[in-house]
């Protein structure tokens, strides 16, 4: 633990804005949580990191879809060495909403996020109301 | 992609039961979704599997402890191998509930689950209400 970084009340270094920023930019996978029938549910998905805001895709008709337009939504990386307790994680609490214009999902579609199962049509944005990040070392 | 196992409707293969059970048990790290405020975050916990139940620690007085009593929680563990687009997940959905009764917390203290951080003087356990696993391979 370096004294010099700022730590939460429980101990945990806290991660800064611009730290949180390069993870956010270079981890290929993240989970995202939001309700479905009034109870949460955790899915991973590979996803970008586009202009300040978490994108990700999701196919058209699935209970995903069907849940996760203009609601909250958090979003989580993280990495860890469990032999030595040490690693680090980042969570992202914000609203998602499906991207309609066309200018924009173009402009996604060059991301080259590549689906790693079936067919996922919609492209889905996570602002972020909230980004904050821990580590334990 | 084994098409002797049984796959959902985007092609992912359904992890059995038994497989779900097996990850559970191994898995170091997982993380829990609930509602604070109102709005779902996702937490990373480690954790214990017991008796078919997820359980992990919590500190006194905590956010995340004010938050998690009797309340649906969510928790998942993953693995990927993002250069192959493998990977499998497994998603509990459940309620959190305190562990109270003296015999119970002293049989969990025997699990070996060593706090990462601070003290963490609460056990939590999730009921699983079900257990879905999902493979890409």
């Amino acid at each position: 633990m370096d004294p010099k970084r700022p730590h939460d009340h429980i101990g945990m270094e806290v991660i800064s804005a611009a730290e949180c920023d390069d993870l956010l930019s270079s981890a290929p996978i993240g989970r995202i949580a939001y309700l479905s029938d009034g109870e949460p549910v955790i899915l991973p998905v590979n996803y970008g990191w586009h202009q300040g805001s978490v994108v990700f895709r999701s196919a058209i008709g699935s209970k995903l879809d069907a849940a996760i337009r203009h609601v909250p939504m958090a979003f989580e990386i993280d990495s860890w060495e469990p032999g030595h307790h040490r690693g680090w994680s980042v969570l992202v609490r914000g609203t998602a909403t499906e991207v309609v214009e066309s200018s924009e999902v173009e402009e996604l579609e060059k991301l080259g996020l590549v689906s790693w199962v079936g067919e996922l049509d919609r492209w889905i944005r996570i602002r972020p109301d909230e980004i904050t990040g821990r580590r334990i070392d």
